[in-house]
């Protein structure tokens, strides 16, 4: 287990261009930036054994309080002593606050200055988040990186109900750093804050909300609302624009984005974390990434095809299984198969970020993202 | 790789009672019996990586002509080089023909001496079993221990009707042996061919079929149509029977039993081999055995329970999560519980098997497994 005593904090280590390699130092390790966060929503990256995470060298995963509040409940997270005792995980978790779940999971009741009413959408029992108790459930937990409570709002809301979402999360950003003073870790180490920008596509709204957002000592920063629907042009718009104002000594969290290409170019811009459900939820439907663009292995062409998933790749899967096998798995609908293509389409998203800061760190990220993205565009 | 030239065969290292511990040689390494093969029904041990398969130090894994020769088919095997290097695994294999399957899962269209003619489970489409092409399949599947075509018959059919399923099944098994004469291996190594004892509840039907099949030179012999249904005492009292009659120096192999209970009395009885879905099927259904008896994780009173699942037992699952974990992956329905369950319980069959072994060796069986049993009951 890491030390649960170093300092805690964030710092830029090399640039390229505006691409940035850098460190987040937590109470369970060291985070290597620009990183992918593999999702593990109910406390296990789905189909992912922890060693096997730990073999990849995932150095933080995300988890997500919404549905960790609701299942198994705080209580039983307590009882273990949190999250990392309770899904035996020595190093980082990072923990989605749950705003973006109650607003698109659950059967909203009702939302006020004060927070929001919703329904389970396990048993449509009544609940209330605000940003006081999100702040105190994250403590339970014990995730490394907190999130705040934020409204988020449909991609194609009016300006004027952007605005408001936006105003409104500032004022929840605010409490939410009073209750983070407030309330103290439980289990010994230091944990991390990370406020939330929203604003939609609209550029002063962003600028308006990073402004506030500043002057309130978060951990770091996200980059909220994007990625919900809204065009590609306006998602690296609005992230190029965000990521540039935001403060250049604190770490940058794109959240819920997204493919390969949405990364590196992301990453270009500036952004230093990320996470998304499509490696682990596009390997269970037998979508898998690779150098040379995607593969669904349910193709009969791969039916006796005796090569390897990704020829660039080294994990488990690739060095010891053929694409014949692995369409196998998957017609004959075997849990293998999705075990398998879960821990290659992750060691495929792990393997680009280490890359990725390498190249930055060679002062060559343009050069490199430029390839990699000629390469992954021949669809095999 | 294991070398593929070793002598194939079977001998007897030690007896304690009827007991008996035995090395089996195959051209993909020795197996050291009382043996559990883990079902791996499709070419996969449901939920296992093949690593934690050797992890665990299982020897040979049972895999289903029926089941393969319909997917992926015979040509994709073919293609990979037999059914090792398909799925990647360089221990033993051993075949059922499917018999059993065709009978059971199939719509049965047709059988008569020659064979049956029977409808896939999966599209409907017209095959043909026989003896002959039986044997030729497991020639391309390429496993250590084929077996032959036997007619299965359900638990409760009248003497006649055994009667006749019985002679059939020795008729075949005669011609199953000149094939495999005829049709020589074509991956390089040599495979070993049982034949089936059936004959019902009857032991009279038993001892006419044993006595045929002696005469027949298979490599072990199988005892076929037990656990279909009759009851506990019929079972035990024909395996002990038929055990008894079979030659001393063939392995015996009692197909699809069973409960850790059955599999330790079979042993006593000198059953020397044993395949069954259910710790990897219980597994699933969150079911796991322990030396204390067996466990649902599912159960309320697991909810907070920071004790491992089985405090004797050694495997990942045991040594690494809590009992409240598991139980919290069965409920939210995530993979990583039937990956961890499957490893627990499979683990626990083999080392039930490993234990028994060192027993016989020290001429101990008895008192062996009358303890494992009075310690099995107390259901946790």
């Amino acid at each position: 287990m890491t030390s649960a005593s170093q300092e805690i904090g964030f710092q830029v280590v090399h640039e390229s261009g505006n691409a940035r390699a850098g460190t987040l130092r937590t109470a369970h390790g060291d985070v290597q930036t620009p990183v992918f966060m593999p999702v593990g929503t109910q406390g296990t990256v789905k189909a992912l054994e922890q060693r096997e995470l730990l073999q990849l060298d995932a150095q933080i995963i995300l988890a997500n309080t919404y549905h960790l509040y609701l299942r198994p409940g705080v209580h039983v997270l307590q009882a273990a002593g949190g999250l990392h005792a309770f899904m035996s995980w020595d190093r980082a978790v990072l923990t989605d606050s749950g705003g973006f779940q109650v607003f698109s999971l659950s059967d909203l009741r009702d939302i006020d200055d004060n927070g929001v009413v919703f329904r389970s959408h396990l048993d449509g029992s009544a609940h209330t988040f605000t940003p006081e108790n999100v702040v105190q459930t994250q403590r339970v937990i014990g995730s490394d990186v907190m999130m705040q409570l934020d409204e988020c709002i449909i991609s194609n809301a009016a300006y004027d109900d952007v605005a408001a979402a936006m105003e409104r999360t500032i004022a929840w950003a605010e409490r939410s750093i009073t209750t983070f003073k407030e309330i103290k870790p439980i289990y010994g180490f230091e944990q991390m804050l990370f406020g939330i920008v929203q604003g939609g596509i609209y550029e002063d709204l962003r600028l308006q909300c990073i402004d506030a957002m500043k002057r309130i000592p978060f951990h770091g920063y996200a980059i909220g609302g994007l990625a919900v629907g809204e065009p590609i042009e306006d998602m690296y718009r609005i992230t190029q624009y965000t990521a540039q104002q935001l403060p250049a000594n604190k770490p940058r969290y794109l959240m819920g984005v997204g493919t390969p290409e949405n990364i590196v170019r992301a990453v270009e811009m500036g952004v230093d974390m990320f996470d998304c459900v499509m490696p682990t939820r596009n390997a269970r439907n037998g979508m898998l990434f690779t150098s040379n663009g995607t593969v669904n292995i349910r193709n009969a062409k791969y039916k006796t095809d005796q090569e390897q998933v990704d020829e660039e790749c080294m994990c488990y899967t690739c060095t010891t299984f053929s694409r014949s096998y692995l369409r196998h798995l998957f017609m004959a609908k075997e849990i293998l198969g999705l075990q398998l293509a879960s821990l290659h389409n992750i060691t495929f998203y792990l393997q680009l970020m280490r890359s990725a800061r390498e190249a930055i760190c060679e002062d060559n990220y343009d050069s490199w993202m430029r390839n990699v993205l000629v390469k992954m565009q021949q669809d095999s």
